[in-house]
């Protein structure tokens, strides 16, 4: 997670009032602009940078994030059983707020992680599972998880705020209902601890296992790296593009399913299409019939559903968000169907 | 509905011309701000005022208004029976535009009423009953009734604008289909109207009556208190943060059952998450069988249904809109959930 | 399609440098304006007007529409069956962008055209048979059909762009799945192929023919006039408050079905709340068991689905958006509900 860099830029936070604070932090490749800018963060600071990386940073700690890694990375956690024979999953997530990423060739931002990255690790645990999670605060500020989902009061992440620099926090409550649900801190201004990415997917599988699919998980984000509390980026998991410069394979006639989790700040709404298909869509995931038999949704911040589907012929299929906006700032990729499995060429389809 | 005060601040209402009007009209409380502040009102009047109210003021009614008794009060009419045996249920509707409402501490609003609140009165009948609402317009100026439901094209409060000062209209219709449904002004223009507050919930229920519940009525609306067509401040039931600071005391394992309407004027969508639980959810309650069972849905304007859960576990969980600056600007309120009918103590939970 | 018109008035193109191009077209009519404005279209060229036609216009070709025989017209191709019994339906669709269209009195829009209308002929097929398009490019710039729905990649009208003055390429698959689904242009800047038109609505029916009923195609789209990526006009079919002035006659007690289409570019929703009644509502058309019984739905471009509804009493009944800018702003109709088919008189009902 930690890449050494010697390159450095000067960031001049000035404090509300008079106090000035030099960082020194910064990884090599960015060009200063001739002119400064000023901005004032959402902490209240007042920024003023030459170059693109506008939020105040604390440390030298830079993240790297693959995309196509965490799409399918699932975490079932460490797994012990209780004397009545319940499954007992325990996962440790550290909290920080002081991690650099690159999101974008030159976009440097301030991310704050769950360990490590954004979206923080996928959680996956079986319907009447006991999740245990022990929970870190390295950051500088006070963090918490709070999951969508069914759980006692005191587990909700929301009035036991967890300090920073080592505070720690054990959730634990039994895993339901079935579907996918998001995390996410839940400390005050929650705008702010959101839209730097503390937030993740939480799965509950049924106890009767889904059919065998090609699985995957998509958080639908965006990134205000200028802080005017507008979005300049949309992804689906963070990287504007990435899937459209680094295809998804998959195999044509395979079973396909996405948990998709729709956490971008700020717009009211966001949406999904997938092009050449449809998709059956589990709303929340909580059904075992679909809902809908669509090409489009519309999901508001923290909806989420699964989606379902195969392709019958191989090619380049794209999907996107069909607010133009969202799609042509990043919210884009593609899917590279592949004959079948033997068959991992995929040039020659689709154009 | 009328308290007394004696604080007095200056609104100079300027025409467009030249006649200006003064209004000596102000609770206590206000200060005055140093520098005057100049806008144009929704009907196009220019009005400066040294004060937060910005609205020009005929009268000097002030609205009193419970949130805690709206969220549980149904008027389910005079009852009368027709000679074919059918019910009929007869309400009184008075409309005002002349109201000032304290929306939070120091904000004074230009209430439009029905019965003298924002939102009105929650009308309730039985699939099949008639409904006859008497309704007379005691404001200055021209309002309606417009039900969403089924009706005759000349019971539809639209073609059919009724005069202030005294006018009167009789709706009458069979109250259909099943569902929660909302009435509100239908005069042009009409963002000025709902903005103003001129809308209600009107339920009907099923001839087989649903599940017994602890039942309430919960209006997502908006305030735009300085007329830019933005809302300043968003509610569940008009008062911003009111259930926050006044948590909705609720059982444990007692069905919960809420109608839930999106009344908020500008914004395109709105939408409700639940902490710690999901909630069945019947869009427009005119299905027996719930669509969904999540913890977010959204909700453009007039979108609405019916909410049910249980809570298991005692404490303290929020609910919110999960566009973050809705719950920031005061959409966000809390269920106390006790741990059965006798105990009503609510301290020690959830903290 | 092409009217004779004699009006002048002038358009000066400035290229961003130091080119002006000089353009002489426009339709008589048209006042010039006192002032001059300057805009920059969404190619990037500086135009400057002084009348309300702000986009650089190439030809002198007008677009009438009549949104009365768009409402009802459905273009099934023609018909040919293959050896194995399979119909095929071929259509010629031939696109074009620089057309100019009346949109409303006085105010003129460069529509990039389908067939020569905004939006495109409605394309109707039933499942399972064979879709041919001969697709002709006769404008400027190139453009390409990307159908929603199932087909192979090289169909999908997305990585094979079709170039202007006459670049031709066939689209050919099986019509699937049964629903209501929109095609459009899909070359970048894709905001802008889709806010000039060039979009319709393709039908996929079910081999068991839906019950007969009044059939009609609403797509719900937008206007930017002044190119500053909001929209300045919304409508049902193109051309505003079009069938407020001119009621939809339909019959009491005969079932209606309605196939509406998004298509609004901007905004992140629109919606559709129909007076004094409910209609069943089918999302994407794709089941053949209504997801919802309600008279208001939320859509995201390109949502769309199928209503279906009958009136029991005769008047006239609005339908229109709920989000109250929308309807201000165009997107408002009447359906004039006559007693029986065979009393087309629509007077002295509903006022």
């Amino acid at each position: 997670m930690i890449k050494s860099r010697s390159g450095i830029m000067l960031i001049l936070l000035i404090a509300v009032g008079t106090i000035s604070v030099l960082f020194t932090a910064f990884p090599e490749g960015i060009d200063a602009q001739q002119e400064e800018n000023t901005f004032v963060t959402h902490t209240g600071a007042v920024v003023k940078t030459t170059g693109e990386v506008l939020d105040p940073l604390y440390t030298s700690a830079t993240v790297e994030f693959d995309p196509m890694e965490y799409l399918r990375d699932f975490n079932y956690g460490r797994i012990l059983q209780l004397d009545d024979g319940t499954t007992l999953r325990e996962y440790t997530i550290i909290a920080n707020d002081d991690e650099i990423m690159e999101v974008s060739p030159g976009i440097f931002y301030n991310v704050w992680t769950f360990n490590g990255t954004v979206p923080g690790p996928t959680i996956r645990a079986t319907e009447g599972d006991v999740v245990r999670i022990k929970f870190i605060n390295n950051g500088e500020k006070e963090h918490t998880m709070h999951f969508h989902g069914i759980h006692p009061a005191g587990m909700d992440g929301v009035f036991e705020p967890v300090g920073g620099n080592g505070g720690q926090f054990v959730y634990e409550f039994e895993a339901g209902p079935v579907g996918v649900h998001p995390y996410h801190c839940h400390v005050m201004p929650l705008e702010e601890h959101i839209v730097h990415g503390l937030y993740g997917v939480f799965i509950v599988d049924p106890k009767e296992e889904r059919p065998p699919a090609d699985e995957m998980v998509m958080v639908l984000n965006g990134l205000d790296t200028d802080f005017d509390t507008e979005n300049n980026f949309y992804a689906a998991n963070t990287i504007p593009f990435y899937y459209q410069h680094h295809p998804i394979q998959i195999n044509a006639n395979e079973l396909i399913r996405v948990y998709v989790v729709n956490m971008v700040e700020f717009d009211p709404i966001n949406n999904l299409h997938l092009h050449g298909n449809l998709y059956k869509y589990y709303p929340t995931g909580t059904d075992i019939v679909p809902s809908f038999y669509t090409d489009m949704i519309t999901l508001s911040q923290t909806e989420r559903g699964i989606m379902e589907f195969e392709y019958e012929y191989p090619g380049k299929y794209l999907f996107h968000a069909h607010k133009v906006e969202f799609s042509e700032k990043g919210w884009v990729g593609i899917f590279m169907v592949n004959e079948d499995e033997n068959n991992v060429d995929s040039e020659g389809y689709g154009t």
